[in-house]
């Protein structure tokens, strides 16, 4: 059966030439990032499980959760942590099949704590953090339009939904990934004060970007302000670096700039994120699959973290349609933006989407039908291999926030 | 101090014009949006009670919270719950204030339940649903900026963050808006059959609209399959009507496309929600404030519900740009579209955003400068008044979700 | 099978002649007490839920459940809960039944609800108290040995444990049982003002009798320290009027004893428990099943409330033995005191006690062997008849606490 | 002033010759004891901080909290836990204290974690237990009571209550407590198959004694039934030889007498304790602070664990009347039985109770009065000294269950 795909050309002043642009990123230890970290951990350990046990990855979704922030007493030298953090999740996976019992709720506490081990260093598994469980079994409608896909043809979308992505990145949204990495990579491994729940908040004023963060120091490494505000220059030092070598464009970095030393507003933390002390944190709250929050881009509202990666249109379209945007621009010169849309209906097979909507904004002189060929096919070849995105999650190597 | 606002005309295919548009909207039965309506309502009372106690809003956020759905068997007659809905209370609020204290947890507990009997009206307080609370108390950071905006001047932002709005409404999105309230205010007070939690999923291909609704039906009302597919049929005749009635275009209507009466596989519930078995629902996680979700649209990632309605960016910018947005349109003539950005910086007075951002699109032959003068003063007026914004957020007037 | 009882003569000083007795009651409001309310009205609500469906009482144990205090701020006139009362349901219960689904957690949650609602009239059940359920499904262990019993033969021990029972009751006993009677049936309804959260706690020193009762005022019905001071003098003045009523012992009573106005610490409460502030409540750590704990006496550590009354030793085991006592006491002169044991072996029918073993203490001058045989034949009769017991408890006749 | 001392000699058969005697001991790994055990390290925590940073033990009680069994699947050779154990901490602890702030929370949390890790080796602490947390501030009444004993005299009894102790053990009393010293010190080290949680159920009947044992067996240590019989008659050897050595009477052995193989039932676990599956524990329910349950002796319902062991009666009085009874019954020959109890009124110091009893049943020849006399001045040395006890708990060197 042929599907359903349609390429457009759109008249538009692309991201790039239009004056304002806001991108934002909240980096791995801001407590939605937590949350989606952990949803993911969750969904990839239980997949791995149900291969392991029963040679075939069973319904569940664990797509939502919560974290409920602590309370912490930061200071100089290091501070307490004085209620924890509280992370529940929630939920569902299939805990029976052929006779087999899966132990769904352990295999989640597990990875859960694994991964809050694994993101935040500074945080006491012991002391500082409840992980709590109250994941269900889910309706039997649900399971029913999943079971069929277990024999070997393609499975059968969960939901009248849709996903979305885009390519290529702008320069501001380049500068925040770039700039988002580096800390993770290069800062934070020298410079342990730096804590992970880093937001970059990035406007873009004709030629002129700003990139603003929020950046938490960890108190035990910081022995007074002077400590304080050395890591913070030294911040804004290294953004602007890595920053600029991404554009020839003017960047101005601000790092804390809602810190009042006067009145002891600063943003010292005992275990760098502000999950310990006032900030909740939600699955499918912060960055999109690419990484990041682009109000200007189309964007799905569907959480991609936690999902299972079989037949849930809400993980697997925003995957996909990502992946073919930046193998269309790849492959075909002179896009200045792409959008892909990828459109599902409850019970078809997810290989053959309601419709497929590419569209795309050009600058090149190639022919329209040639371009659009190319699209489609690149298109038609992705859902024909959809599989692979399945397969890639369960592996790690796709990335859902 | 004049306020930074930038007014661009964008050359642009306008959405109307594109050949591809999805827009969806999760009804009032919705976990999502059930997780939206507590978390606004819990702000509310909140905002009430300490305008009665202390003559001021003092900080909180309610703008998380999570809804774990229950296990529900449902039956042809009327079915049984048979674990309860597990709806959890996060944010946090402040609970002593000039030697007084205020009953946080418990009015937030009542506002929560009070919400959900008005809302779901077939869930039983005592046996259906566990309200429970793990509210905190928040970072003194946050509350020592919140503080400031007590006295009488402008508060100021509670962070870096930014809002987004547009209007006038596409064909699509009128007829998805339209449907939602003529279900709720016309066809289920005389259906009592069709629940709550109803998705609508809009689809224009050039010119043909598909709407795609997931409808519950509840079970006591419902005697077998042919009250059910009675009621589906009804349901296609209203929503196809009301439709018709808001566009030209041809419109096709699909209600619950999923069934598979033969394995038993329909939408029947006992409540109306799905919230009763298998699906959690989370703050934010639904619409926008505009009620939809537009993907092709500039959207913004933050919850609006719940959100203290002082000097919370992601509530009161995301209001406010809805609101500037639909007023130019209503006093600029021939615009196609318009899209408005409104971008904080923390610690900075709510009225003064780093930068104001309006995006036009324009079909008629007036002049550009004298448009983006008018918008500008648009603009500007709002922002100058942006009090009323928490004014009618307290006085239940502006919708969040 | 004749059952293994043993009748001894203990030569002892009977309790009415020790120079020491103490002896002690939580009444209603208790948190202990109501966690042992609550265990039984939701061991009730599944027995008739489960003989309605099943026509069978299936395995349930509801005998554990918690009572966190909330917090409150009492004031003269009327205060507030600031922070709901917590209450966790726990325990198993069977959910599946030859292809019925019993909703258990939902019965658990409506009886206990509506257990508090009756029990605790000044708690408003939308904003004062959470009531969560963490009900499991239990051992198949467990579940096997019930099985055992739905057809019509004797069930059998679900545990080797024992019941305990005496009678008569002491002078001291009988006391506080007749103050906590006079308060609940004939005080509070008319004085409002008398919390529910009693303690009643008596020692006789030879022929002196102390009852030093703690007593919450509620606080909307006590406009100041005058109100409070007459609630105080007018239930010294009830208690003893009782108390003298039913015994030619001379009788002092103390009312809250520990009051010290001076630094307001008084014994003022919202709702009358003290539950709403400061007193966690267990199932079990209260009164025993003839309503008093009685330290001088043989007690069972056991909690009476919520466990299954089919085949759960700690519960028939320790109603039957204080209804043998009582019936012996009732039937037979001259017995002092008079103390019934019954130990039950895991697996066995419950009929045929491992061993039940009565020691008496006689004043009489009747002949030990006739004493005994007559003793001996109400203990058989009982255990023959040992069903009645079920029967009674589901049909809330038999007190648990 | 002079305390209220009273001695009394009872005319009694002595425990030893009564025809039955039942005792009990709920050991280490029992869901009731966990509970215990949890419980009295959370205040041994609890009080060590305050000590370090406040330089006083500051009011907490911790006496509550329930262990919320789980889910298991065990099977000879190593099983899986499918859901895992809910551990639930209550109580109050106070948080602030002169200007500094007692990470409480935080503290409960990592107390309850290391104690299970420590004595459910077989648990995994990051896959089968969630411990959680809903610590509460307490009432000011009662933290007003505290305050007053910070300095240096005596503090004030918290409650109106009492405590309980006696001496010497019985035979069976005796053996019980051998039994189980035996198991933890010398059969679970060389058979680790041997689970933690044993119920130990012994019975006199004259000069036969029957010990009846509920032993889980460990699955990962079990190949089959043969190990599992191995295991079992393994324990009988090793009970009988230990019970043997402690008495002249006979004594019988029974382990899992409630094993029925043929349909699947044997006591087998996957980690050695029932709170895996099917048992719920709490505090204060099980073992009495002398290590048994003896229901002919008078008990106090009273949890000692988690308790204060500053003011609070059900811990102090309990220990401390046990310490009495003991050094009684050393000091002093012929002593068949000996019961102390003490009883508290709220609010005077704990060193002056309302009345102080001592029972006897003698079987010597001396003289009452000088008996009389010693028994009063070693209640009175040690009522005198009763901080030390407060002391010993928090050195740990007492036992509370």
């Amino acid at each position: 059966m042929p599907r359903n795909i349609s390429v457009e050309r759109l008249t538009q002043t692309p991201i790039e030439k239009q004056q304002i642009e806001i991108a934002e990123r909240k980096c791995i230890g801001h407590p939605d990032s937590i949350a989606d970290g952990i949803a993911e951990a969750v969904s990839k350990a239980l997949s791995k499980a149900y291969l392991e046990e029963c040679d075939a990855v069973l319904h569940h979704n664990t797509d939502q959760g919560e974290i409920v922030a602590g309370e912490s007493m930061p200071k100089f030298g290091g501070g307490d942590i004085l209620r924890p953090v509280y992370v529940l999740l929630t939920g569902r996976a299939t805990k029976n099949y052929e006779g087999k019992s899966i132990p769904t709720d352990s295999i989640a506490l597990k990875a859960a704590r694994d991964y809050i081990k694994e993101t935040l260093r500074f945080i006491d598994m012991d002391s500082d953090v409840i992980v709590d469980c109250r994941m269900g079994v889910g309706s039997s409608d649900l399971r029913d339009v999943f079971k069929a896909c277990n024999n070997n043809p393609i499975p059968h979308a969960n939901d009248t939904s849709f996903g979305i992505g885009h390519a290529p990145f702008s320069d501001l949204e380049k500068i925040i990934l770039n700039v988002s990495e580096h800390i993770d990579g290069n800062v934070r491994p020298k410079k342990p004060v730096i804590g992970t729940d880093i937001k970059i908040m990035g406007l873009r004023e004709k030629d002129d970007i700003s990139l603003t963060l929020c950046v938490p120091m960890v108190d035990r490494f910081c022995s007074g302000m002077d400590d304080y505000n050395e890591a913070k220059a030294f911040m804004v030092e290294e953004v602007r670096k890595v920053a600029s070598a991404s554009t020839d464009r003017k960047v101005n970095v601000f790092v804390n700039t809602g810190d009042n030393p006067e009145n002891g507003s600063i943003f010292l933390t005992v275990t760098g994120t502000s999950a310990e002390m006032g900030d909740d944190g939600s699955v499918g709250r912060g960055n999109r699959c690419n990484g990041l929050i682009t109000p200007q881009r189309p964007m799905s509202m569907e959480a991609t973290s936690g999902k299972n990666p079989i037949n849930h249109i809400g993980k697997i379209y925003n995957l996909l349609s990502t992946e073919i945007a930046k193998e269309c621009v790849a492959k075909v010169d002179g896009i200045d933006d792409l959008y892909i849309r990828l459109l599902s209906q409850i019970g078809k097979p997810i290989d053959q989407p309601l419709v497929a909507s590419a569209q795309y904004i050009y600058n090149g002189d190639g022919s329209e039908s040639v371009i659009e060929k190319e699209i489609n096919a690149i298109i038609d070849d992705n859902l024909a291999d959809i599989r692979t995105i399945t397969e890639r999650v369960i592996r790690g190597e796709l990335k859902t926030f």
